[in-house]
């Protein structure tokens, strides 16, 4: 996937409404009428459901339109196409909150690449239940919020923590093996903007303890899974996938060693896709726009 | 997985017992003491359940023990170690038996690369409900056997097959795309040496329908299993899976063009796995000595 | 990538040219305003070269251009834009030779995956140096043509085989483990349109005997390239790879049957690519819109 | 690869020998009459060659020969084999110092997987010709050791580097990214003891700017190896390789990027086959036991 320029910005329009004839050329006339230069075009005709997605990136260094008018003036042609619709600026980058248990693995992961320029967002804080990792997040420059969760106190934890990412106005939530389940009101609040790991290839092995399930299975494949966190567990729509060999020589201690390069990798590619505006989720599917 | 040089004759013996000291030692000792020479061997202890497991293979050209005395030879070792064992003789190709209904890309796959010498054995008949491939199984000069199934007249149908199953001395049934459940009955008599492919990555999506299963959760990647066939359908021990990945472009008749590719390949290399004597069965898992 | 619903007729465009405001608009209004429906299109800016690429694909139901007269209509915008450009009729599927010598893996897999309709061509010969594949050939119906090459006969038989190539009016040459070494005169009349499998990871072991240079060099991976022929030998533009993991105990033998899985998978995928419309050659690489 | 519980300890024996009959009775014999249990065995008759390459890994916890008396025990049966080997203790971890310049990614991946147990060894320096990685290695509590290389000085820190090698008895050099070129007289002290992560599918694309380079060449996929450093640069005995697909919507930041995922697992997995003992260097090739 293609890295604009330095300094250069961009808008990207994720969408999907009925096919009808010109839908492209209304869409790139909106561009062009302001100014803009398509940049990425991905348009798709899903000849199941009859509904045309598309996602296409443009250049705004000479583009006409203030940046707080573009939504405002695109409406009008989607309502008028029944679109369902977003609207990405890359100078306005995500804003998002890591939760975490007790594994470092995946979080040392997605610090790193942002430091690397990997992942185009701010990361605005690490969410824990446990104070293990605090020192990970300092050395990064991120704060650290730790919200202890026990039967008694999730749901008051729950609304702390909410309160505090609206305070911080999160975009997104990655769940990064954080070990508590979200209740379905906290699921709610950030409906298609949590993104969460599981350590299988779903739908095997859903629930607890996938390795064991599948050590005990037998399978010659070990898989990860990130979705977005529906309040059904483990069954939303899913961005990403990979799967990688076992042998019998492999115990569960080296299904959970090969399986953390997977988690890894897996969440940090559903990450970064949700960040450049690629994923379009459609009912309990994803389109990903690669 | 190496070849042995033109017309080199070898034993190979695939063994489990409790863990004891002295187990590879009493093994190569037997080989040794009638002149055998250990081509390659395989051993592993499993520390979870504490059995040793192995595979042995031995050049037979100077062995001095003729070849229909091996197996009696060896008892008295094998039972004073409580052990569980086969042993295989290179020159005793096993003789298979493929099951196939209309779909022709496994049943083509098998034979060609049986042809090309990638599989150690004789096909002694292609068994199938639909008189479709007949001509397929004529060009490579295997014998097609036709017999047509009703919920009727299964059972009657099942009872002559395996009559002509004993009737060829088959060792090895792969059911290659055959889209009849066998009952449990038939399953008992050739209970570890039946091999179907399933069209999807197991435990997900067992049943009828995978790829149209796959197509709905959204999965990012499909795959497909080799495994022996037990009453409890698509439950058996996996031999072999892979998977390959799909997009939001790819509709079911890609998924189904994709998974073709897939399930050539993962039934071919499950099958070369048995006849070449590298699969041991523990409970409902396999041991895969590659 | 999706297909069709049977019977639909499209219009592929494939093209490149210098990067300026209101290309996508350009061309979508020249679809629409006759009547065109945009199914698929893939719009890319390489910013490197500042080349605009793009692949567009229309519903022609309700087009109202004559067949014969699209690229006329279309020329003159072609033009204006200095676009390098080509398209495709799905109701004129491109005419194919392929060319064997005495390995069949690549030829059967081709024959059987065009019976499977993966393949949207006619395949109009196959030609050979060697009498031996004939009765495959007969077998899926495709006339089978016998040029024997030796050094001295060589450029009079390529004079015959390309006489025979224009009479049957062939679009695209598959080279499926042909084992000579076409001229340059030969390829220049079919630049772009001959496809080659090399059985190595390009440019790692071009020329002869890869397999044996791999073994010999001690590799983890061996490879496959397809790539467009061109005077100067597995140095054309590549169309697509793959690789496949090999170890210790692989010896030459197990290498050749390895690649033999690879060279089908890889050609066949290129080859589709090609007839597809989705490969557009640009200098000495290749855009593959997937 | 199956590891041991916890606190065991175990002995490693790797060795090839010309094959002759009774190689693998005779080494369980040594096992056996000192009271050694054997955990793992692999060996393997190369046809080629007529090498027995093995290696076999006991239980010392019933061990009746002293650690220090192994070797020395061991030795006349080796020799009378004509035996090249190598005997490792697990309770005697390698001594690792890893060489880096700016580039983190590969010496953070190996320090966390240190840190997670992955990496049996001590890692008893960081050494590096740049000061900017100290802060990381100090996080890990690694000693960080700054010699900087100018065209003038290089011989003179090398001796250096050697003198604080020798000081640390470190058994394994990992250049993890390190961007200078050792000369030969460096490498000569370390042979078989300095790995190397090469950012190319070796043998294509050696030398420098291998990520350029495969971006001009337009190849599919790109790759990463892992090898021991020879005077003869990028052409030491391959360890480790693998290869991930790119697109033309990958630029060259995308090729490194990618590529950097690539170079940690396939670094990170060839120290750990080392460390464990199961790499057996054989001429320009290796023999990995996994």
């Amino acid at each position: 996937m293609a890295e604009l320029p330095n300094h250069q910005q961009s808008a990207t329009l994720l969408m999907s409404c009925p096919d009808r004839r010109g839908l492209v050329h209304g869409i790139s006339e909106f561009i062009l009428e302001h100014g803009g230069n398509i940049l990425f075009a991905d348009q798709h005709l899903d000849n199941q459901t009859g509904m045309f997605l598309s996602r296409v990136e443009w250049d705004l260094s000479d583009f006409t339109l203030p940046r707080e008018s573009i939504h405002a003036a695109f409406r009008p042609i989607a309502d008028a196409l029944d679109m369902t619709w977003e609207l990405r600026l890359s100078e306005l980058p995500l804003r998002v909150a890591i939760f975490v248990s007790r594994y470092d693995h995946c979080l040392i992961d997605l610090l790193h690449r942002h430091s690397q320029g990997e992942l185009q967002c701010e990361i605005v804080a690490v969410i824990s239940n446990h104070p293990d990792l605090e020192l990970l997040a300092a050395q990064y420059g991120v704060p650290y919020h730790l919200f202890p969760i026990t039967a008694e106190n999730k749901q008051s934890q729950e609304a702390r923590e909410l309160a505090l990412l609206e305070e911080l106005r999160v975009d997104l939530i990655v769940l990064a093996r954080y070990m508590q389940v979200l209740t379905a009101d906290f699921v709610a609040h950030y409906d298609g903007r949590t993104i969460n790991i599981h350590h299988s290839f779903l739908p095997a092995f859903s629930g607890a303890r996938p390795y064991e399930q599948s050590f005990e299975r037998g399978v010659k494949l070990i898989g990860a899974t990130a979705h977005y966190v529906t309040p059904r567990l483990d069954e939303g729509p899913i961005i990403e996938q990979d799967a990688i060999r076992v042998t019998h020589r492999d115990n569960l201690d080296d299904f959970i060693r090969k399986g953390r390069d997977l988690e890894r990798i897996v969440l940090a590619r559903a990450v970064r896709l949700h960040l450049d505006g690629r994923v379009l989720r459609r009912g309990n599917k994803t389109v990903v726009f690669e």
